[in-house]
This record gives C-alpha cells, sequence and structure tokens, in this order.
C-alpha cells in the first residue's frame, strides 16, 4: 500500500507519499507543487496533473488521500479547488487508485486528538513522526497529514 | 475552426461540434453523454475525459466553449459542475484548444436576444438554423448554442 496524500490548491499543491511495511509507516517524498506562476488557471490545471500523475507512476502509488474542505470562506477559490478536485479524481479513474478524503478537521482529528488544531500542531506531529528537522510549508505537513490519515482508516 | 460546444453535468453532458466553412456555419455532431449510471464520481469524470477527448481528436477540434454558470441553487450540484469544468480545463490544456466560456444567460443572449428566455427558445433557435426536425435534449442543444455564441465572438 503505497499512499499519495494531496493538499490541492490552485497556487500550491501540497503532496505526500507514504509506504507502510513490517509495521513501519515510511516518507517516501514529500513537498509542494508551485503553480502560481502559470499564466493561467488551464495552464495550472494542466500542470498539476501531470506533476500528480508522474508521482503516481513514479512511486507505483495505489491511494490517493485528498484533503477535502467541504465549505470555505471564498466561494471563487472554493470552485477553484473544485476544479482541482475533479482532476484528482480524473487521476483516480485513469491510474486505478483507491481515493479517500478527509475535511481538514478531519485530518486535525486523526493527527492531534483534536479537530480544531493548528495547522501548526499538525505539523509538528508530522515532523516528528518522520525525523524531519527542516521547517517544512503547511502544504506539504497537511499532505502528509491526510495520507497518514487514509493508512490508518485502512489499518483499523 | 472548428469549435465543440459543451453543456456539462454529472447526469449529462450535452455536446455540439460546428464548423465554419465559405461563410456557412455546419453542425457536424451532436448529443448527450448519458453518465448517470456510471457508478461513482470518480467513474463519471473518467467517462466525460474520455469521450470529450475522443471527440476532440475525431473531428479536430480547435475550440472549446463551456456553459459555466456562476451560481446555482444548489451548492453540492454546483461543486461537482466544478469537477467537470476542471477536466475541460485539462482538455483544453492538453489539447492545445482556445477555451471560452459563456454564462446561461449570456448563452440565451447570444441566441435569441433575451437574456431570460427559456431554454425552449434557445433549441428553437439552434433547430431551425441547423434545419433539425426532431426535438432535441435541452442539454444538446444548449450546448450547440454555447458552440454559437464561440464562434460568433471570434467572427466580429
Amino acid at each position: 500500500m503505497i499512499i499519495m496524500g494531496v493538499d490541492p490548491g490552485t497556487r500550491y499543491a501540497g503532496y505526500g507519499v507514504i509506504k507502510k511495511e513490517k509495521q513501519k509507516t515510511f516518507l517516501i517524498e514529500s513537498g509542494c507543487l508551485d503553480v502560481h506562476k502559470e499564466k493561467s488557471l488551464v495552464k495550472k490545471i494542466g500542470a498539476i496533473y501531470e506533476f500528480i500523475v508522474g508521482k503516481v507512476k513514479e512511486h507505483h502509488v495505489t491511494h490517493l488521500a485528498i484533503e477535502t474542505p467541504f465549505l470555505y470562506r471564498n466561494a471563487s477559490t472554493f470552485l477553484k479547488l473544485g476544479y482541482v478536485r475533479g482532476i484528482l479524481y480524473l487521476i483516480a479513474d485513469q491510474q486505478n487508485l483507491e481515493l479517500s478524503e478527509f475535511s481538514p478537521s478531519e485530518v486535525k482529528q486523526g493527527l492531534t486528538g483534536y479537530g480544531k488544531a493548528t495547522k501548526e500542531q499538525v505539523a509538528k506531529v508530522v515532523l516528528r513522526l518522520f525525523h524531519i528537522k527542516k521547517p517544512q510549508r503547511d502544504d506539504t505537513t497537511d499532505a502528509i497529514g491526510v495520507a497518514l490519515c487514509a493508512l490508518w482508516q485502512r489499518g483499523k
């Protein structure tokens, strides 16, 4: 089981690929795709698709876990996130990935035991778990967080 | 210039491919993709992508015109339409298509001269223009309508 967690955005898309082997969880790769310089929404969407498909193939990903807010402060941002979600659903279909979705509060609850935890608290758990010393972008730690949620849900 | 108009939905997706040649406008193909029997949203998204890409290649489409509501009665339906829009943006990027978007009222205005026209009035104009006798689904005539809007906008 190789899970890719994605925290989709139209400026940055965080991702984290984790693997469970012999009761141990490994972080294979994580980072943040920067698409905010792409000229148009169409180009951003295309770049996110290419990037995620590339990582799925490279790491033989079997599960996709997405952080999906169900409401958002800003309607226009929420709609744009919908476009990116559509792309992720398409990738799940094309690459035969099992798909799980978690709301931000589910990720917080899963990682820290508290649904209203801050992004910093989520980051702290993720960094400690994988012995990461260097600070990471929230997008990256959130993406690793959602991958862990999917792993733990399946491990039950 | 070969324009594919799409009226995207998560149950039905209307489409119409038109071509302008020697000052005459031809309807190459139109219809409605029925995805409401696909088991999941992921499968629907995958089916819409495959279908549209297939038609784009088959007819050497150069422009994609989409009917895009900016608000919707039902927030959950609106969000699902967002997923389909994301897919259409991706296709535009991958297949190098120029993209135009029109709101439902712009399509009505363009076709009938009245932004609050009914779907039946739009259908009547489309059917008459292409000498179509058989009644068509609204999804289909709306899709042809949005393709015409894109054609006329470019012809200015």
